[in-house]
C-alpha cells in the first residue's frame, strides 16, 4: 500500500479502537453495571473518547491527511491510489472536517450542557414539567445555531445538522419526501380509522411468558443468520445495537410479559442493525470502508427486517406455527389472519417508539418541522408544547394530555441530537426500496422467506449494502441497487396495497 | 493542594483510568465476549494498556515528577506535603522506577513472548506435550534473568521479580518462611496421613443444583458487606476479582454440581478480595493510596475470609442450617461435624488449586524452588518435569502421572509472571496475623461470627487493612497491627489445633 496512506490508516485504526473501547464501555452501562458506579463508568468513557477526538484532531494528524488531502476543498491527490482508496480518504476527509469545523472549547461546553440536560430532562419528564426543561433546550438551539454556522451551510441551519446523521441529505429533500408522505398517510390512516374491521391487538397483551419470548427471539435471530459467535443479546432498558468490530456486534432487547410486540418486533429490528454491522469487511476494519454508510441506511436495514419481512405474511406462514407451538394456551386457537392483523394493528398513538408502520412518519415528520422552525427561529422553545399537541391532532389524531407523553417524550432533543430525526422516516423509506430491490433480483424471495429461508435475503443485503461499508453514499447507493432516486413511492405503493387489503378498504 | 503535586497526580488519574478501562475489557473478555472476537479483543486490551505505558514512562511526566522528586535515589521533597503526599510521592516513584527500567522493546518483546507462549501452554497441556512449550519456557526464563539485571538486585535475580509482585521482601525472607514451614507441614501431613479418622470429603460430592449454590453464595457474600451495588457477580472458567473503581469491584465464580466447595469457597475467597478493593478510599482513586499494599497482602483478605473464616465452625454454627435447608436431601441428615470434617479434609493431591489449608503451601514452595533454581541456572528448563515429580513426592506424597497434571498444570510461567507464587504463601501467613489482631482486638469476634455478624470484621479490616491503601507496605502493616514482624508461626500453631482436633492427634 501507498507508504502515506498506511500512516494515516495506522492512525485511523488507533482511532476507531479507541472509539470502540468506549462503546464496549458504554454497552457494559447498560446491561450488567452495577448502578453505583455510574459516576466513575461516564469519566472513563469521556477519556477514551476524548482521546480519540484529540488525535483525530490533532496537528499530526492534519499533517498526514495533508500530504494525501487538499485539506480546504477535499481534492485527493489521486497518484496511485484506486477508487476504493479515493473513497476512503473522501470519507475519512468529510469527517475531519466535521470534527474539526467546532472549537474545542465548544465541544466541551456542548458536552456538559447536553450531559446535563440529559438529567433534567429525565426529571422533567417523571415530574410532568416542561419548564423544568425548557431553559436547558433553549440554550442547546442556542449552541446548534452556533454549530450550524461553524459548519457553514447554503440553504438554512438544518442542512449543517443533518450532515452528521445523513451525509449529503438537504433539508429540502427532506421537505419534499413529507410533501409527499403527508397526503398519502393521513389519507390512509383517515380510511382505515372509518374501517368496520375488527382490532385484533388484545391477542398480543396476553400473558407471555418472557423466557419463552427469548427463546423465540433467538431463534429467529438465528435464523436470520446473526452470527452468536460474533455478536450476542442481552437485556437492556432500552433495546440498542453496538459493535466493536465485525467480530463482536451486540444487541439488547426488552420483555415485557404483557406486550408479545415490544420484545419481539424489537429483536428483529436489532437484529437487522446487527446484520449490516456483521456484513462490513473486518479486513477494512478502523476506515470508513468498514463502517455503515448512514443512519439512514442503518435504519433501512433494521425496518426492512421488522417491518417488510418481519410483519409481513410469508415470514408468519413459517413462523406462526412455531409461535403458537411455545404458547399454545394464548394462541393455539388463534387463525394466523387475526395474528397477522394483530402485529399490523393500526392504532393511532402518542408515543413515537410504540407507532405502528403508517403513522410512525407522521411522528417523525412533527418532529422535523418543529426542529427545523426552531433552528431557523420561527417557533420558540416556549411555544414548543402546544405546537406539539396541535401538530398531533392534526397529524396523528390524538392529544397528548401531558408534556410528558407529548413533547417530552424523546432524549433526542436534550443530547443534542437535532436532525436525527429524519433518519428514521428515510430507513423506512430507503428499506422499502432496498427490499423491492432483493424482491427483483431474488427469484421468490417471499416463497423462501415462507418456508423459514432468510439467509438468501441475508446473504444479498450482505453482497448488496452491508459489505460495500461507506464505498458508497445512500442515494448512489439507491440509485445503484434500484435504478431510481430516493423516493417515498414504493413506501405509499407498499402501505396502501397492504393496509387496503388488512382494513378491507 | 500543592500545585506540582497536581500535575502528577491528575496524569496519574488517565493513567488509572485507561488501566481501570483495559480491566473492563478483560472482564468482558472473560464473562460475556463471544468467542469469535477475541483478536479483536486482544488488539484493544494491549493498545489501552500501551498507552497507559507510554503516559507513565513519558518525558512530560518524567518531568513533572522530577520537580517532587530525585529520580535516581527516590528522594521526596517534602517541602510542603504531609505524610500521605509523602507516601504517595513514594509508591509513585517506586512504580515508575520499575516501568521504565525496561527498554520499550524489551517490553514489547515480551509481550509477544509470553502472548504466544499462553497458547502454547494451552495446546501443550492438553496435549500433554511438555516439549511442545519447554523452548518459549527457556526463553521467558533468559527474557527474566534479563529482566532482572536491568532491574538490579544485591543478592539474586528472584529478588529483582519478586518486587514486581510483593514490594520489599526478599528471597532470603521467603527461604526463611519455608524453612520453618517445611518441617512443621510435612509433619503435619504425615501425622494426618496415619490418622484413623474417616474421610467425610465425599459429601461435598453429591448433586448440587448449581442455581441453589449460586443463591447460598449471594446470601454470605451479602452478609460479608460486599455492596452489590457496587459490584457484582458473574460466571466464568477461572474465578477472579477485578476492580474498575472503588464503586465497581466485581467477582466470578465457577459452579459444578457435583462439587459444593469448588463454588462455595471459591465465591467466599474472591468475596475477600472485592472487600478489600470495596473498602479503598475513592477520593484517592487514580493514586497509590487508592490501590492495594501488594498481591501478598491482597491474598491475605481473601484466605483470611475462605479459610478463617469460611471454614471455621463459628461460620458454620450459623451458615450450616441455612445450607441444610437449601440441601435438605443432600445434608439434611449429616451432623455439622460431619460437614466441617469434609471441608476441612486433607488430601495431598497433585493440582495447586485443589489443595487443602495443610497442604497448600507445600506446592507454592516446590515453585518457588524450581523458578530460583531456574534463574540462578542451577537447573535446566528441560529438567524440570522430572524436578517437579520428585519435589511433588518428597513434600506432597504424591506423584504425577502426566505432565500436563505436573510441571505444565498452572498458567503462571506461560505469563512470564516468575516470582508470583510466594505471595499466595505470603497471603497465608499475613492473612492469619491479620485474623489474630481481629481476634485480639474485637471483643467476641468468633461469638459474632457464629451468630452470622460478618460485618464487625468486614468494618475492622476496612478500618485497619483497606482504607489506607498504599500507606503502608506489607511489613509495616503487619508489624503495626499485631507487634510482630511477618511470621510462619500463628499460621503453624493455628493448623496444628484446627488439624490435630479435627483428625484425632
Amino acid at each position: 500500500m501507498n507508504r502515506k496512506l498506511e500512516i494515516v490508516i495506522t492512525e485511523l485504526e488507533v482511532i476507531t479502537q479507541l472509539r470502540k473501547v468506549a462503546a464496549v464501555l458504554a454497552w457494559d452501562q447498560e446491561t450488567y453495571m452495577p448502578s453505583g458506579s455510574a459516576q466513575a463508568r461516564s469519566e472513563q468513557i469521556s477519556l477514551v473518547l476524548s482521546l480519540a477526538h484529540a488525535r483525530f484532531t490533532s496537528d499530526t494528524f492534519r499533517q498526514s491527511l495533508a500530504i494525501l488531502v487538499d485539506l480546504d476543498g477535499g481534492a485527493i491527490d489521486r497518484d496511485g491510489l484506486d477508487l476504493r482508496q479515493v473513497r476512503l480518504l473522501e470519507n475519512v476527509w468529510h469527517d475531519w472536517r466535521r470534527a474539526t469545523a467546532l472549537p474545542v472549547e465548544f465541544v466541551g461546553e456542548l458536552a456538559r450542557l447536553t450531559s446535563q440536560a440529559q438529567h433534567v430532562w429525565q426529571e422533567a419528564r417523571a415530574q410532568n414539567d416542561y419548564a423544568r426543561f425548557s431553559p436547558y433546550l433553549e440554550k442547546i438551539i442556542d449552541m446548534k445555531r452556533q454549530e450550524a454556522r461553524f459548519h457553514g451551510f447554503e440553504d438554512e441551519p438544518y442542512d449543517a445538522l443533518l450532515e452528521d446523521y445523513e451525509t449529503g441529505i438537504t433539508t429540502k429533500q427532506i421537505e419534499q419526501l413529507f410533501a409527499v408522505l403527508r397526503p398519502a398517510l393521513i389519507e390512509l390512516v383517515g380510511r382505515i380509522k372509518s374501517s368496520k374491521v375488527p382490532d385484533r391487538h388484545a391477542l398480543l397483551t396476553q400473558e407471555f411468558p418472557e423466557d419463552l419470548q427469548w427463546e423465540f427471539g433467538m431463534e429467529v435471530l438465528s435464523d436470520m443468520g446473526y452470527d452468536l459467535k460474533k455478536g450476542r443479546q442481552d437485556r437492556s432498558a432500552h433495546p440498542f445495537t453496538t459493535d466493536f468490530h465485525p467480530s463482536d456486534v451486540r444487541i439488547t432487547t426488552r420483555l415485557n410479559a404483557r406486550d408479545l410486540s415490544m420484545g419481539l418486533f424489537g429483536t428483529i429490528h436489532e437484529g437487522g442493525h446487527a446484520l449490516y454491522e456483521q456484513g462490513l469487511e473486518a479486513k477494512y476494519f478502523g476506515t470508513p470502508l468498514c463502517e455503515a454508510i448512514s443512519l439512514g441506511i442503518h435504519e433501512s436495514q433494521s425496518r426492512l427486517w421488522e417491518n417488510y419481512v418481519g410483519r409481513s405474511m410469508p415470514f408468519w406462514r413459517h413462523y406462526y406455527p412455531r409461535l403458537q407451538a411455545r404458547f399454545p394456551g394464548q394462541l393455539g386457537a388463534v387463525p394466523l389472519d387475526d395474528f397477522y392483523a394483530a402485529i399490523n394493528a393500526v392504532r393511532p398513538s402518542l408515543i413515537r417508539v410504540e407507532a405502528d408502520e403508517v403513522t410512525y412518519n407522521l411522528h417523525i415528520m412533527l418532529r422535523f418541522d418543529l426542529e427545523r422552525a426552531l433552528l431557523n427561529g420561527d417557533v420558540t422553545v416556549k411555544d414548543l408544547p402546544g405546537l406539539w399537541d396541535q401538530a398531533m391532532a392534526k397529524y396523528v389524531g390524538v392529544t397528548p394530555s401531558t408534556v410528558a407523553e407529548g413533547v417530552l417524550q424523546d432524549i433526542h432533543w436534550g443530547m443534542g441530537a437535532i436532525g436525527y430525526f429524519p433518519t428514521y422516516m428515510l430507513g423506512n423509506l430507503y428499506g422499502r426500496q432496498i427490499y423491492e430491490a432483493a424482491l427483483a433480483q431474488i427469484d421468490d424471495l417471499e416463497e423462501r422467506i415462507a418456508q423459514g429461508d432468510l439467509l438468501t435475503l441475508r446473504e444479498w443485503l450482505r453482497d448488496n449494502v452491508h459489505r460495500l461499508g461507506r464505498l458508497k453514499r445512500a442515494g448512489e447507493l439507491i440509485q445503484d441497487l434500484t435504478g431510481q432516486p430516493l423516493s417515498a413511492g414504493p413506501f405509499i405503493k407498499y402501505l396502501q396495497a397492504k393496509y387496503e387489503r388488512l382494513y378491507d378498504l
